[in-house]
């Protein structure tokens, strides 16, 4: 069922700094940072040559990343994303499977404008996984 | 710098499960588990089309993972694993930046038999990082 990693998602405090992490320190080719305010995220690319890794800041007053940023004051690795063809096939494979779907279990529009799901870590080794619709 | 993701370490204290969940309930293709015994592990790989993810279980009395499983029982992802084409540059600009390198600084044979860095988490936004000469 799944098939590409799209991204790690990594969460920090301070978006700038991460940036020149991995474009200086680790000299990997990254983006400008673009806020994406319906998802509470500000989040830089970095483009590897087979995947990306994508750096996560908060943003606005509700983010969904606050909490987990404050928990991980250096930052941390938030989710891990797998591409599926078929969202619906993959949820109802998911639910067959007894897996928890979170939220009400219906897809939305992720940050790239496709439809995404997030997976409870605790039935997936305790890994956030958002599946998305490739 | 940084090449490929070479892979997404995921360490787990029950690779049975583990490998159920990716292969039965996300539908992926898996290997059959592999006993690294010289670094504490048993892994089961991941095939995705672009990356591998890596099951990792303890394995003897001093797995370098079994702190990490211990205070993460449901599993976690424990390092990202990135490509360079020569260790010895890395780590020599890696040290220029102030960046730590975690040991002795010397590369070690990692799991694949290629040598291997590991990379301070609090200086790589939180993330254990290991460098693989590819």
């Amino acid at each position: 069922m799944i098939g590409r990693l799209n991204h790690v998602a990594i969460a920090v405090a301070d978006l700038g700094k991460a940036t020149q992490t991995y474009a200086g320190t680790l000299g990997a080719k990254v983006s400008k940072p673009h806020i994406v305010a319906e998802h509470g995220v500000t989040v830089v690319f970095v483009e590897l040559p087979n995947t990306k890794i994508e750096l996560l800041e908060p943003y606005g007053d509700s983010s969904p990343i606050a909490g987990f940023v404050e928990k991980n004051p250096a930052g941390g690795i938030h989710h891990l994303c797998y591409e599926v063809e078929d969202i619906f096939a993959a949820r109802d494979r998911l639910k067959a499977e007894g897996a928890r779907v979170l939220g009400d279990g219906e897809p939305k529009i992720g940050a790239h404008g496709k439809p995404v799901l997030f997976l409870h870590p605790k039935d997936f080794c305790g890994a956030l996984i958002e599946l998305e619709q490739a």
